[in-house]
C-alpha cells in the first residue's frame, strides 16, 4: 500500500460543499467515484479543509491509500483526472508517508476572498467574486485585522453545527487591491471554524463601509457570543487557496 | 410608442442561442419575458446578432417599440434588470428613432475570442475561455489575417444553414496577447455569416501551432467550398463585444 496526496482545484458552483452527503453532488463524493473506477473497489479520502456549497478550491488537498504502488504520481494523477467532471481537476499528486493526514499535518492553510467592488454587476463574475458595489475604505478594513490576530477564541465567527475548540490562530489578514475594481482578502492561519473566513471578511466589509467601527470587532471577540455576529460574505467568492505541510505545498 | 434600444450582456453557458426557439431557454426568449412582465402584454424584440449555443456577449443590442412612453432610458434599464435572469444584464437603455433596427442599421461589429494557451488547464476559465495548450506562434496567426481583410467571399467559413449573401467585409483582424498564456482574436467586420468568426479562429490557431501554411488560407477562401473548411473553435471562447451604430456604440 501506498499512500498519495493530490492538490485538487474545484469550482465550487455545483458541488453541496466538499464532505461526502447521501443523495448530494460533493467534491469528496466525486474524488471517491474517480478512485473507486481506478481501483474498482471503494476508497475513502480525507480533505484538509471542509468546503461549503458555493465554495471554490484552488489548493485542496486530499489523501488517500492505494494499492496501486507501481503508479507514479503523474500516472496517478493522469487517472484522476481522466475520471473527474469539468469542474474539477488534480493539479499535483505527491506520495506521502502513511501517517500523512491532510488534516492533522497542515501546518498552515490560506484562504482567499475577492471582492468585485464595481458600481454595476458582471455577470460573467457573479459565480467567482462577491459584487459589492458600495465605497469601501481599505485603510478601515486594514486597521481592524490587529483585533484579528493571534491566538483567539472566535466563537463569535463560527456559524452552524461545529463543536470543536473554539480557539483558533489567525496568522495574517493582507487585504490586497488586484484590480481597480477587484478586493482580495487573504486570511492565513493554523485552522478555522466553520464558515469563520467567511464571517471575518463580511465583519471587515462593515467596517470598510462605516457601518460598525473597528473597535467593535474587538467587543465582538471578546462576547463570545454567537448571536452578535454582524455580518458574513456569501460563499461564491471563497477559494481555499493553499495548505502548507513540511512535506510539500500545494 | 417609442422604440427603445438596450445592450445586453449574457453569459451564453446556459442558454440555447439568441434566437427565440419552442421549448428552449434563449436569449431572445428571456428578453421578451421580462417585456411581457413590465408591459404586461407581448411584445417582440429584434437582436443585433444571433448567437450560438455557448456565445457570450457584451454588447449585445436589441430594440423593441413600447407603448411606456413617459419611461426614461435608466428606468426601462432597471425594469429590464430586475425581471431578467441573473446570467443576463442590462448595461444601458437608449431612445431610437422608429426606422432603428439593431441588425441593420448597425454600422461594425465587433467579436472578441478568448484562448487560454496554458499547459495545464483552469476550471474557471472552462466556459469563458477555450482551453488550447499546443504552441502557437501568433506571428504566423497575423501573416494570415491580410487574406481575410476587405470584401470577400466567405462561403467556405459556413457553417450550418444560412442561405444570405455569402460577400462579407471584414475590417480588421487584431491578435493581442492580454496575459502570458491568454490570447485574444478581435475581428471586426459589417456582418458576419454563421459560425463565420469561430470558422476563421479555428484556422487561424491552424496555421498558428504549423498545422496548415498561411497560404492554404487564400486557397480556401478562393476554393468557395465549404466542405473543404478544415478547422473551428468552440463557442465558449468567442464574445459578441460591440456593435457601432450612427446613433450610439454599445
Amino acid at each position: 500500500m501506498k499512500k498519495f496526496a493530490a492538490v485538487v482545484a474545484y469550482d465550487g458552483s455545483n458541488f453541496h460543499g466538499f464532505q461526502v452527503q447521501p443523495d448530494q453532488r460533493t467534491v469528496q463524493g466525486d474524488i471517491e467515484k474517480a478512485l473507486e473506477i481506478i481501483h474498482k473497489q471503494s476508497i475513502q479520502c480525507e480533505g484538509a479543509g471542509r468546503t461549503d456549497t458555493g465554495v471554490h478550491a484552488l489548493g485542496q488537498v486530499v489523501s488517500f491509500e492505494s494499492y496501486l504502488d507501481r503508479l507514479d504520481p503523474e500516472t496517478m494523477k493522469n487517472a484522476l483526472n481522466a475520471n473527474f467532471p469539468d469542474d474539477m481537476y488534480v493539479r499535483r499528486v505527491y506520495v506521502v508517508k502513511n501517517g500523512f493526514s491532510p488534516r492533522f499535518s497542515a501546518r498552515r492553510r490560506i484562504y482567499n476572498y475577492l471582492i468585485d467592488n464595481s458600481i454595476e454587476p458582471n455577470i460573467f463574475r457573479r459565480k467567482y467574486l462577491w459584487w459589492f458595489p458600495y465605497r469601501i475604505d481599505i485603510e478601515k478594513m486594514r486597521n481592524t485585522t490587529r483585533y484579528l490576530l493571534g491566538e483567539k477564541d472566535f466563537t463569535v465567527f463560527r456559524t452552524g453545527r461545529d463543536d470543536r475548540d473554539p480557539i483558533r490562530t489567525i496568522n495574517s489578514i493582507r487585504i490586497i487591491r488586484l484590480k481597480h475594481n477587484v478586493l482580495m482578502v487573504r486570511v492565513e492561519g493554523i485552522s478555522f471554524l466553520r464558515r469563520m473566513v467567511r464571517n471575518i471578511v463580511g465583519t471587515l466589509i462593515q467596517v470598510g463601509v462605516g457601518s460598525i467601527k473597528p473597535g467593535i470587532v474587538e467587543e465582538l471577540i471578546e462576547s463570545r457570543d454567537r448571536s452578535k455576529l454582524p455580518y458574513s460574505a456569501p460563499p461564491q467568492g471563497l477559494y481555499f487557496h493553499k495548505v502548507i505541510f513540511d512535506e510539500f505545498e500545494s
